[in-house]
C-alpha cells in the first residue's frame, strides 16, 4: 500500500525531471486553443473591511458593487444575487473552460457555488466580529451541467444557527426550468 | 419561506435591471487589480478519444501530455502527478486568485482537486468503453488553505469497485510537510 | 499502522480466550439493572408480500396493521405516522435502553430513524416489483436526545426520483416543540 | 407542500385514535412470532464514572467489563474488540431481529457500530474532563447484512485530533473474510 509519503516522493521526482510533455510524449492531436483572461482585487483589503461588519451588510456590500467581490467570484464568474437573513443565491453560468475530462462540466464547479451559497447564508447570520468557517460539505449531483445548461442558480438556507455551529442546505438549479442539478448541506463553526 | 421560484424571479428582475454596481453603489475603496490568463483547448475531441482507452491509459495520457489536459485542470492549474490502478494525485498551488471573501483560498478548490482524485481512481478501474459518474462527494475540511499553504497534493484511493457503483476516499496535504489539509468520499455510478 | 487483519485476530484470540470480565476485571460498582422484552414476525414473509405491492401500498399496509412491522421497527419500537408519494413520517419514544456510554441517546437512534424516514419516502414511489437499497447517509446531530426529550418525528422526502438513483431528505424534531433533533440525505440506488 | 406541523397533527390524531392494527385492518397473515429479552444498568452512574477518566481508560475499563456497558451496546449485543490511541474496533453478530422492511439487516445497524467505533476512536484521545459529540456522520453501504454475514467488526481511526474538532474513519467488515460491508466518516465536537 503506498503512502502519502510514495505520493510526495513520486511528486518531487517528477518536478526534478522532465516536464510532462517531453520528447517522448508528442500530442497525439492538435485542438482548438481558446483563451480567458479574469481580473480581481487584492482580497485581504475587502476581508479586513469584512470583519467590521454584520454578516448581510458585508455580503451586500459585495452585492451592489461597493466592495469588490472575492477572486473565487472573478475565477468563476460567480454572482450574488439575493442575500436574506438566513438566506444567500448565487448565479452563474456552465462553459467550456469547466469541463472535465469526461466531457462535462467538472463537479468541483457545483460544489463551489453550493459551497459559496450555504456559507454565505450562515454569514448572513452573524453579527459584526463573528467569524465562521465551513467544516464540511455533503454533495449529492443529479445532472451534469454543460455548455447548453444555461444559468444556474445555487440557494442556500441555514438549517441551524447555533452559538458553536451552524448547518445550512444548498440546491443548484437551471434558472429557465428550475431543473434541478445538484443538492447538499453543509456545517459550519462559528467562532465568537 | 422564500421558494426557488423566488430566486427565479429576483435573478430575472436583477438580470433586467441596472448592473450590481450603479451609480448609488459607490466602491468603497480601490485596491490592487491583478489579472490571470489562462488557455485550453476544445474538451470534446479529448473526450471521444477518452472513450476509446481503457481508464489508467486515458489518464496517463493526459498526465504524460499526449492528450490535452481537460479545461478545469487549466483554470485551476492543477497537475496529474500519478495514477496507478485504483489510486490518482493530483497537486496545485494554492494562490490569491483562489481567495474567498473571508480571507483564505475558498473550499470550493479543496473540493474540486478532492473530486478530482478521487474520481480519476475510479477511473483507472474501468476498461475502455465503461464510463462512470460522481453522485455524491462528503468532505471535511480541515485547514484553511493560503498563499503560504505552498503546493498541496491530493490522492484518491478506491475503497470498492463494484459493478454498479463505486467508493473512493481523498486526502490534501501539503506537500512539504504532510500536513493535513482536508479528506472525503465520494460515490459513483459505473455505466456499463 | 494496524490492519483489519489486526483487528481480527484480536477478535478471535479475544473469543478463544476467557470472557471479558474475567477474574481479573472486578465490576467497580453495581447498577440497577433493568430489563426490555420486545418481539417480531418472520420477516421474510413480509418482504415476499411486499415485492408484489407498488412501494405506497406495502408501506400503508404496515402502517394499518395489515402487514407485521419489521423487526427494526420492534426493536426501536419505531411506528410509521404518515405515508404519501414520496415522503413518510416515522415516530419514536426516546428512552434509557438506547443510551450511549456519554449519557444520553446514542446516534444510531437518530441515524436508523432517518434512514427509516429517508427509505421509505422513496419506496413510495416505487411500482410493484421496482425495489431499492439505500447506497450512502448524511446525518448532521443538532441536539442530543435523553429521556426527557420526548416522541420525535422523523419526516423523510424525496428530493430526486430517477431512473437509477433517488434522493431523499430527512429531520428528526421533536412532536411537542418542533425542536430540531438531526437532519441529513440519502442517496437510493434503483432497482428496475 | 405539508410542514412539521401536518406531521404533528397527523401523529397526534392517530395517537388520539384507536390503536394501528384496528378491525378494519385484519393481518393478512400470521407469521411465526419470536421474541428477545435484553437487560442493562443505569447509564448515568457510568457516565458519571466515565467523567473522572481519560478517553481510554474508560472505554478500557467497559471492554475489561470493570465498569458496565451502555445500553446500547446491550440493545444490538454489541462488544468493544479493541481500544488504542486513535482507534478502536466493536463487533455485532447481524441477526433476524434487525431486519427492516425489505428483507436484509436495517442500514440504521451499520450506523451505529460506524459511529460507535469512529466516536470511541476519538474518544481515546481525550484527557479526562473533555468531552466530545459528533456533529455529523456520512456511510456508504457496500453489501447488506444478513443472517448469514456471520460477525462482523467495524474499525475506527482518527484523521484529525484538534483542539476543537476532530475527525475519523471507520469501516464494517466481516470477521470471516474481510468483506467490506460499509464505510464512512464521523466529525466530533470537542468540549474542553
Amino acid at each position: 500500500m503506498s503512502t502519502p509519503m510514495d505520493a510526495r516522493n513520486a511528486a518531487q521526482a517528477q518536478a526534478a525531471g522532465a516536464d510532462r510533455a517531453g520528447p517522448g510524449a508528442q500530442p497525439r492531436f492538435a485542438a482548438a486553443m481558446r483563451t480567458r483572461t479574469f481580473s480581481w482585487q487584492d482580497p485581504a483589503a475587502t476581508a479586513a473591511e469584512g470583519l467590521k461588519l454584520a454578516g448581510i451588510d458585508y455580503i451586500r456590500a459585495i452585492q451592489s458593487g461597493e466592495l469588490p467581490p472575492p477572486p473565487i467570484a472573478k475565477l468563476l464568474d460567480m454572482q450574488i444575487v439575493e442575500a436574506d437573513e438566513g438566506r444567500a443565491v448565487f448565479a452563474l453560468e456552465p462553459a467550456e473552460w469547466m469541463y472535465n475530462p469526461i466531457g462535462m462540466v467538472h463537479g468541483g464547479i457545483a460544489a463551489t457555488i453550493l459551497d459559496s451559497c450555504m456559507g454565505c447564508a450562515v454569514h448572513t447570520t452573524l453579527p459584526a466580529g463573528v467569524g465562521y468557517t465551513t467544516t464540511d460539505v455533503q454533495l449529492r449531483y443529479i445532472r451534469a451541467m454543460g455548455g447548453a445548461t444555461g444559468r444556474v442558480l445555487a440557494e442556500g438556507r441555514v438549517v441551524h444557527a447555533g452559538r458553536r455551529t451552524a448547518t445550512a442546505e444548498g440546491r443548484v438549479f437551471t434558472e429557465a426550468e428550475d431543473t434541478l442539478i445538484a443538492h447538499g448541506s453543509a456545517g459550519c463553526a462559528i467562532l465568537r
